[in-house]
Formats: C-alpha cells, sequence, structure tokens
C-alpha cells in the first residue's frame, strides 16, 4: 500500500492551457484518488478540466485556466499493479528516435562504449554506464537538452540520464521508453523518471540514477521521452511554476533494490 | 480509382531486421493488393513477414532477412477512403516536440516569422513560409537532419518542409504531423510526405513542396514525423538500398489543387 | 581620466594553469598601474606570473598556481588612448567564422531579419535586432553557447549579445569582432563586452545591450569572440570562481551616449 | 626540390570577392613562382589582385572578380623550409576552442577516449584514435560541419579527421593548429590538411589520414582550423566551383614516413 501526493502551484499571467500528467496510471490498483484544482483559493469550474488517456493507461488532466494562482493538489493510495504487456508494434515504436532520445545521432556513441554487449549485458552495460559518468547535477540542464547534450555535458537529473540510457539502448537495437512515476524512499524527494527496457517480451524497469526502490515505484506517464511525460505541459498562454511538492509513501518496509534484478512495475 | 505501386530493393549484407512502411492504410478502401518479398529472386518464407498496425491505421511489414538480394514489390488499387478522426488526445500528443520536428527550439524563430496570426492564417503563413524560403534540393539533407537544421539551411525535400512547418505550427499551438503518401501527378514521382494540422476538429492535409495534388493523395503511414513514417527502417543487420521504384496513378484526371483549399485525405 | 580595478578570487583545488585577461591593452595610455597575484594571502613568486602580449595591444597574465585561494588584484588610471588601426588582413580575418560567433550557420538568418541593407544601416540593423530581441538574462547562457544558441533562445548577457551581432554582420560582408572592456557607468558593474566593426576603414564600437557609454569604455581585450577574450581561461588543474569584483570611474562627467553615433575607442 | 602546381576554375554569377589561399607560405625557400588570374580567358588586371600577409607567413590572395570564368593558377618550385618557431602566445592562442574544433564541447569525449594519457603518448592516442574510427569518405561532410559532427559521425576528409584531432588535444592541454599543404605523394591527390602540436617547444606535424609523407609536405596556410585555411573563400558576390587540379611532385624519392616519428615542416 503506497500513499502518494503532489502539489503544484502556478502564477498565471495569461490565459493557459495547461496538461498535467500526475495522476497514477490505470496500471494501478486505485483504492481511493482525489484531485483538486483552484484558483486564487476557489475550486476551477469542472467544465475546465478534462481527463484524457494516453497510451499505456497514462491519465492527463487538461486545465483552462483564467489569470490568478492556480493550484493542482493530487493525492491516491494505491494496492497494487499490474504490469504493461508488451505489445507487438512496442517492439518497433521504441526504436524509433525521439526528441529527447536521439539514438540516430548516438549510434556509433553507443557502439563505442557499450561494444558488441547483447542482450541484458548490453542493459547492465549502459546503466553502469550512466551511473559511472553522469554527475546528478539538478540545475545543470536545460528543458530542451537531450541524450546528446547530456552525453557531451555529463551532468544531469533522473531525466537526463534516463533519456542517455534510452538512446543508447535503442541505437543497439533494444526497445526503451521512459516512465515518470512517485518513487517512496527517493532522496531529494520529487518526481522520478526511470527507463523502460523490452527484453524476452517484457518490459523491465531500470533507474540511471540508482536513487529509487524499483518495486515500490508507483507509475504515472509512460512514452517515448519526457515530451510524453512531462508533469506540466503549457500548451498556450503564459504561467510560471511557484511551488510544486511530491510525497511518496510506502506502509510496508522500502524493499531493498540493488539495482541489478529483473523488476517489473505496474 | 488509383493504382500505386512501389518496389524496394536491397542488398543484405549481414542478417537484417527490417520494417517496411509502403503499404497503403486501412483509412483507404482497398479493392486489391499484393505485397512479394524475395530474397534472391526466391519467395521469402512467409513467417518472415510480419504485419503490424501503427496508431492511425498505419500498416508496417516487418521482415527478418537473410543476406542476399531482397526485392520487396506492393501494389493495390484504392477506390476511395474515409478521413481520421481527429481523437481527443490528438490535440495533446501532436503538439509535443518530436525528434525531428523540434518545435521547443524553434519557438522564438516561429514567432519571428509568423507572428500573431491565428488559425488558418497560421497554417497559410507557415505554408508560405516554406514555399518562398526552401529551396528544393534532393540529396542536400541527412537522415539526422531535423527542422532546425533545414531552416538554417533553407534546403531540403519533402520531408524536411513538412519538419519545418510542422515545427512552426506546433510552436504556435496547432498540432500538427506527418503523412507518407503515394502521389500521383507527383514529378519527380516518389514516396511524398505532407503536414496534417488539425483544426476546427478535424485533420486537414498540406502540401510544403506545393507539388503534389493533394485529393488524389494515397495515405500509408501517419506519425509525428519521419521517424514513425519512413518508408524503410533498419533496425539490426546491415542493408543498402540498391533501387526504388514508386508510381501512383489516378484513373480519374487529376483534380487541381492550388494549395489553399480546405483537404482532408482518408 | 579613468580608474578601474577588478579583484578575482578563485579556489585552486589542483595545481592550475591560468590565464588572466584584466589589465588594459596597449592601445590606452596607463598613467599608473598594479597587479597584485597573492595565494593565501602571501605575494605569489613572481616567477609563476608572465605576461603575453596577444594581438591587437590585448595582454594576458599567465598565473602557474598551487593549490589554495588564488586572488588577482588589478588596478590603473588611465588618462587616455589610440585607436587601433585597421589592419589589411583584419578586412579577412574578421569576416571568417569563429568558435561563438557561428556566421556560416547564420548566413540565412542574417538575410532574413536584415534584408538587402548595406553599410552603416546594416550595422544598425544588427543592433538594434539584438536590442529588440535579445532578452538581457543573466544566468540563462551556457559558456559553450555561441550566436547560434542566442538566437534561438532570445536571452543572453553582453558576450551573447555581441556574439549574434559579430555573426549577423559577418555573414553580410562586414568585418567585427569582440572587445573586452571596463565600462564606467555600466549598471550592474561587471567586465562588458562590446562589438568592433570595420566600416570606412575604421574601427567602431557598437554596444548590443545599449548599457554603455562607449566614449567612456577603457579596452582589455581584442579578439574574434569570447575564446579570445575571456577574462580567466583555465588551461589546466582545475579552480573555481569564489568573488568577482569589477570596479570603473570616470573623473569627468559620463558621455551621454545615444548608441547610434560612430564611436571609436583606443 | 618540389614543384607544385595548383588551377582552380570558377564561374562568377554576381561579381565577387574571393580570397584564395593557395600560394606556399613565406617559411618555404620558393625557387620561382607564378601566379596567373585570368577571367574569360583574359589576364586580370592587378589592380584586382591583393596579396595578404596572415599569421605564420600565411599569404592569401583577394581578388575582386567581375561575372565570368575566373581562373587561377598557381605554380612554384620549392627547395628547402624553415620551421616555424614556437611564439609564446601559441601556448595559449592554440588551446582556445575555434569554429571547427571546438574542443569546449568535446572536454568530456576526450578524457573518455584518451584517458590520462600525456605528451607524446596524448598525441599518439588521438592520431590513432582517428585513424582507426573516422572513415575516410569523401562528400560525407558539410562545410559547416566540425569536430563534433565528425566525432559523431565517424566520417570525413583530411580537413575533418584534422578537426577533431585538433579539438581533442587542446581539450587535453596540447596546443594545436590546422596546416593547409601540397602533399606529394598524396592519392588521391588534392589540397591536404594536417595537424601541428606544441611539444617540447616546438611545432610538429601529425596526419589524421596517413595519406601523406610528412617530410614532403609544402606549407601553404597555417591557422586555428579550415576557417583560417579554406584554399577559396567566397567574401561576397557568387561564385561556383568549376575544376579544381592540384599537382605536387618531389624530386627526390619519396621519404618513408610511418607516421610516428616526430616530423617538423616549413
Amino acid at each position: 500500500m503506497r500513499d502518494i501526493s503532489s502539489n503544484v502551484r502556478l502564477s498565471v499571467t495569461e490565459p493557459a492551457d495547461l496538461v498535467f500528467s500526475v495522476a497514477v496510471a490505470f496500471t494501478n490498483t486505485i483504492e481511493s484518488e482525489t484531485l483538486t484544482v483552484t484558483l486564487d483559493g476557489s475550486p476551477l469550474d469542472a467544465s475546465a478540466i478534462v481527463e484524457l488517456t494516453d497510451a499505456h493507461g497514462t491519465r492527463l488532466h487538461r486545465v483552462t485556466a483564467p489569470t490568478g494562482v492556480l493550484e493542482v493538489a493530487y493525492s491516491a493510495t494505491v494496492s497494487g499493479s499490474t504490469p504493461l504487456d508488451a505489445e507487438s508494434m512496442d517492439h518497433v515504436e521504441y526504436l524509433r528516435p525521439s526528441r529527447y532520445c536521439d539514438s540516430d545521432r548516438l549510434a556509433n556513441v553507443a557502439w563505442s562504449h557499450l561494444g558488441p554487449k547483447q542482450g541484458w549485458d548490453l542493459v547492465e552495460g549502459a546503466r553502469r554506464w550512466a551511473l559511472e559518468n553522469i554527475v546528478y547535477a539538478p540545475g545543470s540542464t536545460d528543458p530542451v537538452d537531450g541524450a546528446l547534450e547530456t552525453y557531451l555535458s555529463r551532468e544531469g537529473v533522473c531525466r537526463d540520464s534516463s533519456h542517455l540510457i534510452i538512446a543508447f539502448l535503442r541505437a543497439r537495437g533494444i526497445p526503451a521508453r521512459l516512465v515518470s512515476a512517485y518513487a517512496p524512499g527517493l532522496l531529494p524527494m520529487d518526481f522520478h523518471a526511470v527507463v523502460e527496457v523490452l527484453m524476452d517480451g517484457a518490459w523491465f524497469v531500470i533507474d540511471g540514477t540508482g536513487l529509487a526502490s524499483r518495486p515500490a515505484l508507483v507509475r504515472i506517464a509512460t512514452g517515448r521521452d519526457a515530451a510524453d511525460t512531462a508533469f506540466l505541459t503549457i500548451v498556450s498562454g503564459r504561467a510560471d511554476l511557484l511551488t510544486m511538492e511530491v510525497s511518496a509513501i510506502t506502509r510496508e518496509p522500502l524493499p531493498y533494490d540493488d539495482g541489478r534484478q529483473q523488476v517489473r512495475i505496474g
């Protein structure tokens, strides 16, 4: 049983069309859940909030916001989850280069660093390369940076390490994608980003930062890269982030994770 | 009634896993259709060919090829088509930056060139900007080039003009995507790439090159950019293109197209 | 008569080879001048400091520093200056693309924004474009960013606006280069960077930020871009900036500068 | 004794300002030399040709050309040469990143591939890395590509391998620069580009392609990268290359060169 919540406050200075990706995916068994959206402290009209379902059970909330201070508070209790099946198109779709996982540009680089490794050795090679070479440095990267920029600067956060691992794996023929998640035990607590790899006919999760316990993760969004999973997308108008708080607690002891077992998340 | 065909010959020098996107989409009314795959002149075993269905009725053929000369011959007769509906996620998904349509990097540039235009004026502005500024130059671009590179070099083919228009439109809030198509009347004849924009609740097609008659187009693949629609993707192994032929004929007179009417394709 | 000074303090954590560009150029009439280099408060051995003369009277101080806190304090009083002559090679050298002024990539962009303008109209056009389009935003740029990145992000500091103006002008056939300077009256006070353009056989200075009074500027370094003029270059070893202070005062009233007169600096 | 010549023919379609770098440097002992410039077969007025001297004895010829077919024919006989001395500023200037040798972006990459190597081991490591990893592929690169693009694509010509070696060495603290040269014995014959490295107080030449005999090289231009050494720069107007021929013959046997001895050129 895991209890998660997030609170995002924005200053909307021009009427804005916003997409939030904070609700847990439909792959989770949701015991209870609340989503509250207020503007300057008063509830926003329900018609201004639309829930959309993206691929793989991802849920988005599209909010049409007038100017003011917008607050999106979400909480849920999750009792379990079902792993996503590997669909036949996954084998093709998640080999393609994407905006922040430019595996086509990094094809030779992936070969240089991972050599002729195959299968799980290759996956472990990519994970270790990121762990050993990418310095965890909040604030070092720009939203427009992708795997190439991370490869050159060797700095970043979970999003950046994940993008680089995904690009390396796709370049070497292993389908890989990004998953945003609530991560009990994560320090500092934040929305987390991890990698899913398609091996032996199933999706397994790996953590490019080594900071989270994977069995405790609660899936939010699943996609090609951060373009599909960002907790906030400003479609139009203007809004500036004021504060953000994330909480994720597991009622059971946090499962120990050495990062190398094969783990699936729901 | 349109008769289309394509023939792709490859030299496979290491056993290869290949994905072809040459069959017309399920949005078309297909009167008859043949797909023949041979290796060194003999039919390839049927088990080596798998048809996959991607989003929006796109059909892919994944081929496991031993070494030799691989030939993929496709032909179809299409009597009509049904336009794709705009789904609710389309409004979000096709605003996201993608590998070759880096709308996030080009946000300021789009504003510089298109200014405060809105709606159809904005769409027409983007189309005209590409027509007037991008020189049609086969061989000028690299497969790893995206909209930014095309914007800087001002050269490219249908793929490149389309990527730039899509990036401009997404940056300005209009969902846009890439469609590969057979294009009766196209000179020189080749696989064509056009743009679909989501306006007034429906997907309309625009042609960044002005070379095709849009009402005659036959849809093949639909996606974020060329990563989703390339006629050939080499997943693993090694294969070099030897020859490629494309044919597309309409039995009726080719519809006149000034490029500016609102046209939907199936 | 202008009194200028700067104080740079670094934490040297691995023995380092450092190059400082803080002394005023030989084009200035220097009434008095002091340079003091200390390590952990004690004067550094004179043999560890070498003065080098770069092109155009630029003076560099190369310092071999052991670990510790290194402090470089410079002050000078300048009574006048002689403008640099335009040398024949300047007409060729300062048209070439350079690391941070990638005029070759920006050739089409320069044409888009400046059109067929020529001569001083072109110079004024480039200056105005930067003033109107680049938001002054300390901390927004990375040391590896050049004119292209500034063009895309539309944010930066004096270095970035100057790089973009230089790239635009070179792309349109006007030799241009970067000058670092002490700038009396600058707010906030800092090392400043301005552009020199070669027009009518002489070098004139323009300010892409509009923040400085050009007649009061005191030249430090002159070069192709910030690779030649940075106040600190870490050649080897490791050093982190602790504090930096810059002061520049003119004893006469600060000359009014509307940014558009033709001004030469010495 | 070496006999070299080159012939460049251009179609000038708009009056053009051109800079040629085809004459051998003043570091060579020139026994005889001719430079003939004709337009549509008639000699161009002498006033339209200006010889400029760049750094390090480089000679440029700036030509003001009306429209027509411009032919620049150069030949020389060289009996010997004097190596260039290492000047004190060379130690700083040739460590700086430049347009096509973006050593700042490639700092981590250089460390990944060359590790803690120092001195001549480092130089040999960079040369071998380029020899083993960059495929010689005429036509694969674009004039705007620099070391980063070559690093990613692993393809290029002498210019590209040299840029990458220079970037790697500068990133690791060894001053390095580009030299264009006539190269007796080169196959296919063309203008050649090699690297000079500053070691033990002197400039030594290394060849990133392994195609030339270094002792036989005849220096043309010396600079930071191809921005300083290109055989043709179109400053303004419009001109398209029609044909180019290069010849370089040594009257003595071509010195054997295994690529690893320490060689200086004049």
